[in-house]
């Protein structure tokens, strides 16, 4: 027998079709022993919320067992590794779970990390997308004319023909870019590396190398950040990169924070020299109430929440890990393994 | 020789093309006699725009030998098959032409008129688009939160498995569906008669004909109105269609707002039956400053001018004059050619 602990929320009904998988499985799973959602789908958990003792002790139990983890049990992490000695490999619920892998000290470690990449995917290019077309639309005016009940005939521009790019050309990226295109917009991606045969090319009008960001940044109407945070990813996008951006140019962000240079950010907002951005991430979270964003007009901020889709997500999430575990049985490679050096 | 005569704004590099389509044609275009363009791409020039009494008697003379027109010319349209005896041909600058023909008697003559429908179909699918999108994304709430540097993780809504309704079937209709299934939409269009074989199956999950728009709009979380104004779809959104939406269903018009019943769907905003509405098209345009639209929360108003694009909308415009003359030249059917009966 395999034992599977389940280590964060998930429905009855989504516990129910794990354990249908397969009869060499044990699936563990004690709703009151892990964090109660904040919203369905939530696997964070309120702050505050702790385990009672005796509850501590069952799940290090469950733990000492554990071959397989559904998601890096909160309040575990750091010693994880120790306190589930049998522990071959972990199903993270986050699309990017690189940080919390380190935290936990994964690369001293044979345990395999695999992540919920593209389960978010969806309601995050839903963001970039809604940034850009409210921008292009000028809704921001359309709202102050109405709050004046004036009816003013102007222009706005339009998608079409704009150059958006892509960092980052992962899940995300792919799914901005998938839903961009229609629009006749032209995308230019940004990813590591760039094969010949890349997959990537499936998605973008042109590809470039990190190392050629700046040439990408120079030539955008509009450019869409979805990077995990990784040691190489950190402050990818500093003064020099922000600064490469066209005048008027439209920046969003809904990888992680620290990729940006925020201050820099913050500058070319103010002076003018782009035109607006919209960020869900930030480079410290929750926002600090003294950060120059809150003030700014021509900035959305969105709390790291906008992937926060009830519904959708634990049903997506069950499904790959599902998948997983089937390959795992029959010894094929897992989805979306965490490159233990890259962290993505 | 074909005299053409172009009645509305275009730049000399679009007049200079219409020129090199063949040599057969003669055309006319004094820029001075065409009302000014309030912005590229603008047709419709400043209201209390005339011309000079010499101006008008210039016009006429051009007129009086035009086989082929570009666009119904401002000031002469209830008379245009008077003083134009030798019309064939009128390619309209408007997508929804069937107004403005009717308004010159088109039906009474074996005149043409093409329409430049589908020339602004993207900038209007845009605008549905982003509509969409602020909603599902609550645009409203983060702007609140934003002014209150109020930092709230709350979960949103995905457009991804929702069901879009769209009323109207023509290059708009098809426009938005083009950019709504890539979200995982499904989208339900309507369209006044559905063969087997309709081309408007590339575009939708399913199709219903007119007749059954009740059964369409019930299943709906969202519904996008692309419909002409024509005597057939006069308030085909009565007050018995706008109950039929789902509560919380979502509104779009993008048409004309002769095709709704505007007070009922005031009723439905303010009661609360609808989640909202963004609406580019009125009953009455301006819409009157007594309007209770404006006081209404979840609702976006756009002065019928989404669709004002400059620098695109003369290029596409011309292409298609272009490749319609062409056409005429060779004695095929033109594209967009407006149906005399249903003024679409």
């Amino acid at each position: 027998m395999i034992d599977v602990v389940i280590t964060s929320y998930l429905e009855e009904e989504h516990v129910q079709s794990i354990r249908a998988v397969d009869e060499r499985l044990r699936v563990l799973y004690r709703e009151d022993l892990v964090p109660p959602p904040r919203w369905p789908g939530d696997h964070v958990g309120p702050p505050g919320w702790r385990r009672t003792p005796q509850g501590d002790e069952e799940l290090l139990a469950m733990l000492r067992e554990a071959e397989v983890l559904y998601d890096f049990p909160r309040g575990q992490v750091e010693d994880l590794f120790r306190v589930a000695p049998r522990l071959r490999w972990v199903q993270a619920s986050m699309a990017g779970a690189g940080e919390v892998a380190e935290r936990a000290g994964l690369q001293d470690t044979d345990v395999t990390v695999t992540t919920a990449s593209g389960v978010y995917s969806g309601p995050l290019a839903e963001f970039v997308m809604m940034a850009l077309l409210q921008h292009v639309k000028d809704l921001e005016r359309l709202r102050r004319d109405k709050a004046e009940r004036r009816w003013r005939e102007v222009h706005t521009e339009t998608l079409h023909g704009k150059t958006l790019c892509v960092v980052g050309m992962g899940n995300i990226g792919r799914a901005i870019a998938t839903r961009a295109r229609p629009f006749g917009m032209r995308v230019a991606g940004v990813k590591r590396t760039v094969r010949e045969d890349d997959e990537a090319w499936g998605y973008a009008d042109e590809l470039y190398e990190t190392e050629d960001l700046y040439a990408a940044l120079r030539e955008a109407d509009y450019v869409a950040v979805a990077l995990p945070g990784t040691p190489e990813t950190h402050r990818l996008l500093d003064a020099r990169e922000i600064s490469a951006m066209k005048p008027e140019a439209y920046f969003v962000n809904v990888g992680r924070g620290r990729v940006v240079n925020e201050a820099a950010l913050v500058e070319a907002l103010e002076g003018g020299h782009l035109a607006g951005a919209a960020l869900d991430v930030f480079e410290e979270e929750p926002l600090p109430e003294e950060s120059p964003l809150w003030n700014l007009e021509n900035v959305i901020i969105s709390p790291h929440s906008t992937d926060n889709v009830p519904g959708l997500t634990n049903e997506l999430q069950t499904e790959l890990f599902r998948e997983n575990l089937r390959r795992y049985l029959d010894g094929e490679p897992l989805v979306n393994e965490l490159d233990k050096k890259l962290l993505y």
